[in-house]
């Protein structure tokens, strides 16, 4: 074969495994929106299936033979080709790297933890759960050791969601976090007023739902490319470069949650539909890491749709969806409730000022039992410890505490961080994004997002996975990712309330 | 490998077969009900990606061997596992009888034909079809050589959808079918009624769609293993065996489209939800062909939706449905403007009455072009003879006429049978449950549709692909499959009128 030929296979390669990774995305996307409840067991089957076929289409030694001669004819391939070679082969040697019988093994143990996990959380008895913690972790290790590491397990693990970070440089910029926006925290609390009368109203479904699409419209998801569905815990996903869905869930007694929560998964989107067209089904249509991708639907989430212009613009649209239920609200009124900062148990429910602390929480935790410095029995003492000296609350229960989160049972190790990352970076992204758009709050007030979106389709989805996500923070910012700008944004919206 | 562990691998090679027709059956439904519009493109490599694979799992060399080394052990397994195996050998060696390169040239053409024929009837041309409908016709005769037969070609293209029939016995009944029922349907014509002024008003969507749920539960849809959606050309799909999936589409000016399409699919949604729980995953959890597939949609719709009982039991839960819009109305009114008989130009439209002899306008064309008997340009002559013999009407155009159906551009020579067939089938069986059950029109008249669907279940539902069609109905009612108790029910419909 030529080099033509090779590249021309490659692609055909790629494109089939982008077709096995559409179906894997379907089954999952019907599976928490339409699927028949009776579904359920036959859809686990479906997906075991599909999701062999997958790693045997992209584990296929003819496929790594391809990629080692692509890579080795390298001079001659442009920058994009050299791109998508280079980080199909990076992908491609991970998966080589865990034997099938590990990968089954852990599916297995993942699956059993899964469950005893739900029924633990349910009972609120973390015992019922620590010996399947326990082998998750060990396997959790014996990863670390198949994929190699130079300093700590843990990097092994983050290299899977955060490529590139390291565990050393996240317990400094952790470390510094903790304290100064544990500092903020307190202060914050110490002008705790109570949740305004007004919110306490119900909020029609098919006016909140109509909102939520029209807001998506507005910040520039091309419906015409996707869609948004309902489900109960809400999610981006990809079906294909043209096929980008995001799901939301509507309480009638919460008027914020489910158009916060739209806006959240539309940055997700935005990023998933500001790829270029002729990276579409290579590697170059990804985002670099999972924390790239948390800094869009958190920078649309909480920059922009918790500010004060944004609802300023919104306002008077609220008022027609809701006639006569907010008449004698403002938009500061609105821009205080939704900012409240109120430390609480449950990470999923915690305000933005106090979100990284429950991740500060559990990035402890899970580097300590991947490194070995800490004993699955002491989880639960430790996360109490923790919980109170970061947020100055306590968990009653283990329901309430270590068991609340799906993702150690799911083996996700090193998950964790990348929602803190995506917070950081979301800040410093924007930083330089208002320091190259003056204008930027007058576009928001008038309800303008194009320049924003323009801005970050250029700088940050265009980019592909071209770069890691430091090395993308770095391209866009000039400087290393640092706690500094999202230090500085807090501070601001806090001495703002 | 023991017979045991041979049979269990038999199980798991269909298991995957089946979780990836799966998928193919889940991107299909997307297709028609969610998908965004931008996604078809994408759609279209995801589904040939998938069909790929299945096809190479399914024609697999050591599937071949394994089914082979089990029917020679036939004597040592039980009745279940032999039709499991002969029905899966039989699939195996139809599926290999094609070469793959034949299978890729007939994908192409197909999707370039009905491409041309999209516009030619956009256009109303027959002349820019003509030369792929030629290649069509070329390559289904080609095809017919592969399969092999022992009479006409046509029998070899027959087998794919109605396995077991033969052309020889349907020209007989469809020639028998074309007197008699063309003589009833000249009857009924010269007392053509105008359409009742009643009908003429608009129906609330949403109110028709609830309406629409609540008989498909009626008769037994169940909704936990199932659900209807929106689709334009209404279908019923199989996901899995306890995800079962029908569709409607809802028109403002017309009630009873919607609610009888309702029907229509949720015959074929109680076939599909029929089978036994041991068959799941196996050629055994199917229908037979797609005739005795299509007499339970047809009994559904006609026989019960569209008989006067039904409409007793209905029309007091219409007037709740649509207040004050049928106070004038009675289950009269209905039963004659639902089976109102007026010869018309398009299949798909036509009345119960008329419907046949669309199909055998289209069958004798059909079977002449592949027995060598017609030319392709006769094709819009010879369509514009036979309406006016059969339904004493002619086409004004070519879209009207020869053009308006997707058959033949698909390359499904063979399928228009089926049609016809499924009303006979629906009638032969009906007489018989009504010999069964005396009192089946009072279960109906009261709204009690269980005694009848557990009957077909038992007789027809259950006994999946152990049977061919003409077995079936021979197995059930003692008789070959005729006309005559298709034209038994047809006379006694037309003289109730």
């Amino acid at each position: 074969m030529n080099l033509d030929d090779k590249l021309k296979t490659l692609r055909e390669r790629l494109g089939e495994i982008s077709g096995v990774g559409a179906a894997i995305a379907l089954l999952e996307w019907d599976q928490e929106t339409y699927m028949p409840p009776q579904g359920a067991a036959g859809r686990g089957l479906q997906l075991a299936t599909i999701v062999g076929i997958a790693h045997r289409l992209f584990t296929a030694t003819d496929l790594g033979d391809l990629l080692r001669e692509l890579r080795d004819e390298r001079d001659k391939l442009c920058d994009d080709d050299n791109a998508i070679v280079s980080e199909t082969l990076y992908d491609y040697e991970r998966a080589r790297k865990l034997p099938e019988s590990f990968v089954k093994e852990f599916a297995e143990v993942q699956s059993a933890a899964f469950n005893v996990w739900m029924k633990a959380r349910e009972e609120s008895d973390f015992t019922q759960f620590k010996p399947y913690l326990s082998r998750i972790v060990e396997l959790c290790r014996a990863k670390a050791d198949m994929f190699g590491y130079e300093d700590s397990p843990y990097d092994a693990l983050l290299e899977e969601f955060e490529r590139g970070a390291r565990t050393k440089s996240l317990k400094i910029i952790f470390a510094e976090l903790a304290e100064r926006q544990g500092a903020l925290v307190r202060e914050a609390s110490c002008r705790l007023t109570p949740v305004p009368e007004w919110l306490s109203q119900e909020w029609n479904d098919a006016a909140q739902w109509s909102l939520s699409i029209r807001m998506l419209k507005d910040i520039g998801f091309n419906m015409n490319a996707g869609r948004q569905d309902r489900s109960a815990h809400p999610f981006t996903t990809t079906i294909d470069y043209d096929d980008i869905r995001v799901t939301t869930r509507i309480h009638a007694d919460q008027l914020f949650s489910g158009l916060l929560s739209s806006l959240h998964e539309g940055g997700h989107a935005l990023y998933e539909q500001g790829f270029l067209e002729k990276d579409a089904r290579t590697p170059l249509c990804q985002a670099p890491s999972l924390g790239m991708h948390e800094s869009q639907s958190r920078l649309w989430e909480n920059i922009i749709g918790r500010s004060l212009p944004f609802w300023e613009y919104y306002l008077p649209i609220l008022r027609e969806y809701f006639p006569g239920k907010l008449d004698s609200v403002n938009a500061e009124d609105i821009h205080r409730a939704i900012n409240r900062v109120e430390p609480s148990l449950i990470r999923t429910e915690a305000d933005e000022c106090t979100y990284n602390l429950h991740i500060i929480v559990r990035f402890e935790i899970e580097t300590g039992l991947i490194e070995g410095n800490v004993k699955v029995e002491d989880v639960p003492a430790l996360w109490s410890e923790k919980m109170r000296k970061y947020l100055g609350i306590e968990a009653p229960n283990d329901a309430q505490g270590c068991l609340q989160d799906v993702h150690w049972s799911h083996g996700s190790f090193g998950y964790f961080p990348t929602y803190a990352l995506g917070n950081l970076y979301s800040a410093q992204i924007f930083e330089k994004a208002s320091q190259d758009m003056p204008h930027i709050w007058d576009d928001v007030a008038s309800g303008n997002f194009s320049p924003l979106r323009e801005w970050l389709r250029v700088n940050v989805h265009q980019r592909g996975r071209r770069k890691t996500a430091p090395e993308l923070v770095m391209e866009i910012t000039g400087m290393e990712p640092t706690a500094d700008a999202y230090l500085r944004y807090l501070t601001k919206k806090c001495s703002s309330l």
